[in-house]
């Protein structure tokens, strides 16, 4: 930092695709401060060092920073500007990575040290990487590509599909550039192996209306995958394969030419791109690049395909559930075996391809923790005094699932009760709720804390996210967040309120549900939810006199299409204790209405009395 | 256009406050075009001339327009900056009245034109004013201040409150701007004239650490109010009164200053200001000032006068209802004849200070078009065969009032019924619900639409906004848009859903709420809403069967109240006839659950059968 006269240096956790979930040679944030949480952010001054991260991770962070670091609390760029205003004397340089920002947080940082005096200048050469002696090198693995019986849109089809909606643009423009890995993963119809749980691999591409340009580590891409990606012609529907990192050069030299104009995405479009491309009528942006918008929207194929890997899932998920039932008794079972166990269900279904994120498998207070992932020093064992709760998914080759369940082998408390059929509430209201199409996630999602909030509980999280076909398990734009694009047909996202007591227990259900047309009395362009996740919820833990007669219907509705659907999978598979613990746990509940049960058991005792007192005046 | 060199000249129909509601000599929209709606922006090229605005105006802007206007219909910045891009030349050069446009607006625009090679410029002078011959001059009439017993906090309470908030910023803010009319006038407690149906006047304020800017028209100030406000001196709580026009030069050399940095809110601040204060470090922006901010949620006294004003308010709606059920029969009574009754019964109620907008009394299939005024030309009579639909409020001067009704004097069609109840529900679901403090409305507003959702229907218009203490009858930044701020205890806002059926018939039902802590089972700091507006809905129109037993209970519970709270009113104005009316209108709706009142039924029959068995077998 001295030599390049900066004060301060930001070190985000992210790679230079603004990855979710990043490969250990981009977790620089960790090799810095042993911090091993997903989301954090750390500042380096001259004399200080501090890590910002959410309050999932504030125990895990104080555990993990030596007293070299400074924990802060209040995460968000404003306060992480502040603290760099009382630690930056005026006039000085706060340095950072342009690869590892976008857009967005550029101009948030800006936004924020504007009227500060102090500036915010991208540094060119990675200053961690500088120290970081024996940081992993990339994945040598080649790509792959997804076999024809899951794809309906070659890529030949997608790339003309995304041509022409550059050319519909009414700023016309001559090329898009992706930056995000699973942008270019969908278009090829590749995938690869670079970073944990996510099929995804280094890339950029550059996408023109007559060429296309593909940023990858060419030494990866095998004969056969150059012969399917045409890539030894230059045509408009040949692919020009380019060194991964010659991305940079290539992107300036293609701007320098007249008459262009390249689309960005400015959410996964990083800083040091997006300066590339000036002067700024070069530049076309919206938040979302045309591949993440169309992605959203599942073909006809893709639909079936990850409705079918929930079958097949739904299956490992009741595997385990019955299991525990049966050992966790013995007070052998811990965090860890259960969640050993379920990952080696999942991996004897057809196409499993591992699990699509570190299994939650969080026992008693450990569940109260909305991330915690079970290490040897944290195990803990399951009981039937404590409740337990499992967030775990699968990468298929066919689709990504993720689910979570919540039990307990016991007796449940009165709160435990009554918050999770609360939580459950939460969940079925927005599954069956109506709502126009593209009305936003974030404007209905209240509807999964409104029964929690009647009696004071809340929940921390979001709501829900999108889910790919092999890819992300979390998928963006789609879910409930307030930068989520609106909802359409076809797109699946993940449903998921949860209530989590610090120190004594968690709740968490989630499913993934797919938005389907609903045809209403009067309207037209309605929807709803189609939950594609089918493993029953534990019945000791629902007060059914909580619930709407709405609310048991769908209920009921649900747990028969468990039967329908998930019924002949066991049976196929041969499972079945299974299928009898799958029919035992989806036994319809009894409609509602307390009063005319009351009143029905009223008439039978008085049809008792009359027949008696009829009886004993032998008029019968 | 042509000395200036500009291609293409921007119109928006707002002032350089940026008003929701102008004043005539503002009115350059109408002026230009001939349409009066309250939105719209209208571009003029060499050759064209084109009117955006939404689709509440379609209609009227066609009546209204001659064939030299084109109307659009998609009104957006960037709708409007497509059109731009198609009319006006590369490299030419589009104007705009830096007054007119807020940094928001400003910033729209060039986003989007952006990369197209065509730019933006401010034009200092207007043009329309240019050739606007008898444009109206400014009222001459003199400010008033508002009397002790509508006031907890003085001026000078207040300036102080400001000064510690601005303090408090950690950014170090020496100045505060205030733009908005009603800024200015809350901080001084002063009211004006300026604009029809809002108690506004022209003004600025520059508020720094140790002095008062306050920029107005100043033979309009009094001896008495300028005795009122310290004016002739220049210590700290002294307010020194400026020319309205020196507000730019003013600005300017105060930012000349060393060590000054000026704060604004950035949705209220028109470009012209915002562009005096630079360098960039001069200036600390939020989207509303901190007098907006604290204004948003009302002190004691304005909570308490703010409900006596709806209570005066609710005896004019109800002596407006029952006029109508005795008249309309008589087939004299029309649109007009209603609107003019509502705005004399209003004026006869204390502090009353005339309606707080036009009043919006529409029959049948004017009632369709959610903002219609009725005019000589479009006046309806009143009949017992369609639906009437009032939207009226008052000024008082402890208040400002906004309520809207909708009656059927006949037998209403079931698709009428059940629209009527689906909006009901709507508006009691939002009253009802439970939700943490600093939610924002945009996130639970949904639940004024669902019921409708459910069976295809649906409204485009927002689902309410705040109201003011004798101020602007739509007060942001309160409200249930997505640019409003989160929802704190203390904070009024109108609830509003409705349906409208094109050519057809209207519903909305608004009630205005304030927002009260409600105490949970097991979290602390929630809230709920409690209604203000008194005034029953038409039960003709109420499906009961459609309603939950909690809709049930709230409905009755806020009849139980109208009767306890407007009915001492009513008595004391010796309204004898609207307290009967009243008492009949609010009788309280049966417990549901059909069920068990069938259940009892059979009782009841059975146990009859039993006796008549019982006689004739001689037992008894």
């Amino acid at each position: 930092m001295l030599p390049l006269n900066i004060s301060a240096y930001i070190i985000p956790g992210t790679d230079a695709h603004l990855s979710e979930y990043i490969a250990p040679r981009d977790s620089r944030l960790t090799f810095m401060t042993g911090f091993t949480g997903s989301a954090g952010t750390a500042v380096v001054t001259r004399s200080k060092a501090a890590l910002w991260t959410d309050s999932r991770y504030w125990l895990q962070a104080e555990r993990q920073l030596d007293c070299n670091w400074e924990l802060q609390q209040s995460y968000s760029v404003g306060n992480i500007a502040e603290w760099l205003i009382a630690q930056v004397p005026l006039g000085e340089v706060i340095g950072f990575d342009p690869f590892l920002f976008s857009l967005q947080t550029q101009e948030n940082y800006m936004l924020n040290l504007m009227s500060s005096n102090r500036s915010l200048a991208p540094v060119s050469e990675n200053l961690v990487d500088q120290v970081w002696k024996d940081r992993p090198a990339v994945s040598p693995e080649n790509l792959i590509r997804l076999p024809d019986r899951v794809i309906l849109r070659s890529w030949q089809t997608k790339v003309e599909l995304i041509r022409s909606q550059m050319r519909d643009n009414p700023y016309k423009p001559t090329a898009l550039l992706l930056s995000a890995l699973d942008e270019t993963a969908w278009l090829f119809n590749l995938r690869g192996n670079d970073i944990p749980y996510n099929p995804f691999f280094y890339s950029y591409t550059l996408l023109t209306l007559d060429q296309i340009w593909l940023f990858v580590h060419t030494h990866r891409v095998t004969e056969e995958l150059r012969r399917y990606l045409n890539a030894s012609c230059v045509d408009s529907l040949c692919v020009q394969l380019k060194s991964y990192d010659s991305v940079s050069e290539n992107i300036e030299s293609y701007v320098s030419q007249i008459g262009v104009k390249v689309w960005i995405g400015t959410e996964y479009t990083n800083y040091a791109l997006y300066q590339l491309i000036t002067p700024q009528d070069k530049l076309l942006t919206s938040s979302y690049s045309p591949v993440l918008m169309t992605k959203a929207v599942k073909d006809e194929t893709e639909q079936r395909i990850l409705r079918e890997a929930h079958v097949r899932d739904a299956v490992a998920v009741m595997q385990l559930l019955l299991w525990l039932e049966k050992s966790v008794p013995g007070g052998k079972e811990t965090e860890l075996t259960a969640a050993n166990y379920v990952n080696t269900c999942r991996s004897k279904q057809n196409d499993n391809r591992g699990p699509s994120f570190e299994t939650i498998s969080a026992s008693g207070p450990n569940a109260a923790l909305a991330h915690y992932s079970p290490t040897n020093e944290t195990d803990r064992k399951l009981t039937p005094t404590e409740m337990f709760l499992l967030d775990s998914g699968g990468q298929y080759l066919d689709g990504t699932t993720d689910i979570t369940r919540t039990v307990h082998w016991g007796v449940p408390t009165a709160l435990q009760k009554e918050a999770f059929t609360r939580v459950l509430m939460g969940n079925i209201e927005i599954s069956r709720t109506v709502f126009p199409t593209r009305t936003r996630g974030v404007n209905i999602e209240m509807l999964g804390r409104r029964a929690l909030w009647e009696v004071g509980l809340n929940y921390g999280h979001g709501t829900g996210h999108g889910v790919g076909n092999y890819f992300g398990v979390h998928e963006w734009p789609v879910g409930f967040q307030s930068n989520n694009i609106p909802f359409t047909a076809g797109m699946f996202t993940s449903i998921e309120p949860g209530y989590y007591k610090e120190n004594d227990f968690g709740i968490r259900i989630e499913d993934v549900a797919v938005i389907v047309p609903y045809q209403t009395q009067y309207g037209n362009h309605f929807l709803t939810f189609d939950t594609v996740s089918l493993v029953p919820y534990d019945r000791k833990l629902i007060d059914v006199s909580l619930l709407s007669a709405e609310q048991i219907q769908w209920l009921n509705n649900y747990y028969q299409k468990i039967r329908t659907v998930v019924g002949p999978e066991l049976d196929k598979q041969g499972l079945s204790e299974e299928n009898e613990w799958m029919l035992r746990n989806t036994e319809p509940f009894p409609a509602p209405g307390s009063s005319s049960s009351n009143c029905s058991s009223s008439l039978t005792l008085l049809l008792l009395a009359l027949a008696f007192t009829l009886h004993h005046s032998r008029i019968i």
